[in-house]
């Protein structure tokens, strides 16, 4: 399945890049195929890697604050493999051009 | 923690309340703390707790179907239990009147 | 149409009940029917009154921070009116129980 | 403000990816910066300007269908422009490395 999730570290500096570096290590290390962009993290993979991989950030970003806002998104359809990649080209196709990422 | 989930089956008709009467029969089996709203549901449990639940909610509704999108958020505050309860009668006493549920 | 949203303050302490309430004041004097839940706030109306309303909200926690994170949960479907009350009686009436709100 | 939206039809089939491409051409000649993702569109601009996008685009999905499900995230933080491309150099100068996209 494709999820992407964000996490917000709240009643910290309103900069938070400390924390996003930190998931993002996590995420590297996994080994799952990822990709990232302006509003949070896409990952692929199973129910249980996916949920294991979130948990481990989460945990991370909660174990220096007080509270933590994560949001998940999953998008999980039958017999679709490889959709990080495969999602944006075919509308790319249908649209007969590349769009920006 | 206390998290919000909803859980849309992409690609049938526009009617889901099949699918989110099955959810909730889940749910209430579950035996945690919950509470629904007209956008989604509110259960409050440890991360295992919860996203075990999630999972055989999501499975139910993605066996009937092709395609399943699922929203999770998570708001996870150290030390602050039955927020369930506590997060809106908070509010309710900060503005000194009842509000509707 | 129905519309769940929910405002935080990044960067603040981590109680942000003052920016909640402040959040629900603005909401009641709305006029519109809402329902507030542990995790946000459901509104019904059309989309410039929702978006409109929302706005004011995001405003007024901003203008008291340095960062807002908002998030806007649409459902839209035609010709069904009162949709924040009779969503959760019709999952109710498939049950053929009461449900916790 | 930086934003990021995602449409979805429900009710029709599981493809949706006729109904993507006509928001990712409405995205595109709206002038604004944006960048797709596997699970979004992430655009830059004003409440105003972002908010007139998004309901075209959501009208446009909801004009062929019955029901239509839209979330917006929204991260305003004062004083920073041109997010869309600043805030994963920021990420990518603190790890040192360049990260998939």
């Amino acid at each position: 399945m494709l999820v992407e999730f964000s996490i917000i570290p709240v009643g910290k500096g309103s900069s938070i890049g400390d924390d996003i570096a930190k998931v993002l290590k996590i995420v590297e290390a996994g080994k799952m195929p990822y990709k990232i962009n302006p509003m949070g993290t896409v990952v692929e993979g199973t129910w249980d890697q996916v949920m294991k991989l979130i948990k481990k950030c989460h945990a991370a970003v909660l174990k220096n604050g007080e509270r933590v806002v994560t949001t998940i998104t999953i998008d999980d359809r039958k017999g679709k493999p490889d959709r990080i990649e495969e999602k944006v080209k075919s509308v790319e196709k249908r649209l007969g051009k590349s769009l920006r990422k």
